[in-house]
């Protein structure tokens, strides 16, 4: 993969659900100059008029098929949920030898569903592992990639178009600031289980089991929030619609993880129980050694509390 | 409680335990004005010199008693295991009239330990609700408890010597910055270990389980964090011996939260086992309010990801 992001120009690129990954990918385009135009579409006929008049879009288009005529790169940013029906849409409006590339959470399923799209049009499972808890056109910034790992999960064709496609597409991840990794679908959806699902479904369950706790006050959760519990909210306030389908649609890896943790969490409580300090603080050695790798890592801040409170000083 | 913080000025504090909370709190009542003095006792014999070093206390003692002696203000900013001890020491050792603070994150097992101090020390529970993952003397700040509640818990005395104490401990938080709120232990505790503990409880025990994953190596859990996972590595950093503490000294509350919990993951495990979009989107769409009421509180920042990312711009 010896392509450089010079060499990268796209003549159209069609953005198909203009929330805040199709948006910022559009911006990170235009910043780095990769496509000569940029076309969206979305189902929300408000979404499209707000992408348009933000300048996240060049033009909008009243449907798949109009968005994605004569362009040679097509980015399906929806959630995972309406991947079937995008790919029946790619499969029959398409260009022949357009790229096209998802931004799904989930890759198993995207694997099965792009077997429903010919084969002229090259299609390369992608997963950008980045994000906010914002949803919408508004909520996209072009630097949302930068330092961030994308994945790709290529389908079993060794096809020299196919090949050059996955080339390009790993290209245009890293011409927006990204690392990539090439690994198979199922490692995909098991190492995002853990690192990503499993971490959002517990936030959600947190939040939900504190608003159903009728003996604490909702106003006392909100004033000690500071105690830990506002950490989670963060991740809880994402899009519901997309996580919904993630859970839908990677349904064994998240029950093998979620069996892993609630494994974890009998011992703990089986610990709390019988007062065994030992075993907890054997537990509770653990977290700081991974923090500091992923801070090593450029993936996380070293400052106290995200230096979210530095507002404070 | 009309007391303001320019009539409030100690003569001497005695911080006992120089960790992260004992020295900010050092760090502020010195940016207040709030002591003349302030001294610092620690059992590591390296901590009490690096506090020295470092300009957090004034003078450092050998012994509690050393620390104590002269003192109208004591702090036990230690993990609450230790408040047993502490209690009798400051039976022995604090001044008649002596206003003595803790600052544990359980209350019931510090009314408990407080009954062994004389009732000439005047021994008021309290609960700054901050923090960071950070820990030791380095880690304390001025304004950590900023815009933070801070919690009292009064024993059950009614005598005015007692009730002046209490006047005096809040207007010595709301000096640092904090808001004050009087509850009883029991509440404190439940209310806790929704807010605290169990965020706690649960971010180690994601850790632990990702850790133990064979399948998933810890460099991949380390570069895909930004997928959620990082933002529980945060407080599973926290200190192990604190929290240890803390989970034998408010078992009853923990265990029933967690109770809660298990039963709100059970639910959202069923509905992924049996393809439930409904229950789970509804569930999910929980989140965004309560985010939106700990912004609305001015305990959270509303910046996409805590901000953390805005080096990446």
């Amino acid at each position: 993969m010896t392509e450089t992001s010079d060499a990268l120009k796209f003549r159209r690129a069609a953005v198909i659900g203009i929330g805040l990954i199709g948006a910022s990918l559009a911006h990170a385009m235009r910043a780095g100059g990769l496509a000569e135009r940029i076309a969206g579409f979305d189902l929300d006929a408000d979404v499209r008029a707000r992408a348009l008049s933000l300048g996240v879009v060049d033009e909008t288009a009243e449907s798949f098929a109009e968005a994605v005529k004569g362009a040679d790169l097509v980015i399906l940013s929806t959630p995972v949920g309406a991947i079937d029906s995008l790919c029946a849409e790619a499969h029959a409006h398409a260009e022949n030898g357009a790229l096209v590339v998802d931004t799904g959470s989930v890759k198993g399923a995207v694997a099965e569903a792009a077997r429903r799209v010919r084969r002229e049009v090259l299609f390369v499972p992608c997963h950008p592992v980045a994000g906010t808890e914002q949803s919408g056109p508004e909520a996209g910034f072009a630097t949302l990639f930068r330092q961030r790992w994308c994945i790709l999960t290529p389908l079993d064709r060794t096809d020299e178009a196919y090949r050059a496609a996955v080339e390009k597409a790993a290209a245009l991840w890293r011409a927006v600031g990204s690392h990539v990794e090439v690994m198979d679908a199922a490692h995909h959806d098991l190492a995002l289980a853990i690192t990503s699902h499993l971490p959002h479904l517990i936030a959600f369950t947190l939040v939900g089991a504190a608003d159903d706790l009728e003996s604490v006050a909702e106003a006392e959760i909100v004033k000690y929030s500071a105690g830990g519990f506002r950490d989670f909210t963060r991740i809880a306030a994402s899009d519901p619609i997309m996580w919904r389908d993630v859970f839908l649609h990677n349904r064994e890896a998240v029950l093998e993880v979620l069996g892993r943790f609630t494994e974890e969490l009998a011992l703990l409580q089986r610990a709390i129980r019988w007062g065994d300090g030992e075993t907890l603080k054997k537990v509770f050695t653990r977290g700081r050694a991974i923090r500091r790798a992923i801070v090593a890592a450029g993936q996380e801040t070293d400052a106290p509390n995200f230096g979210r409170d530095k507002k404070d000083a």
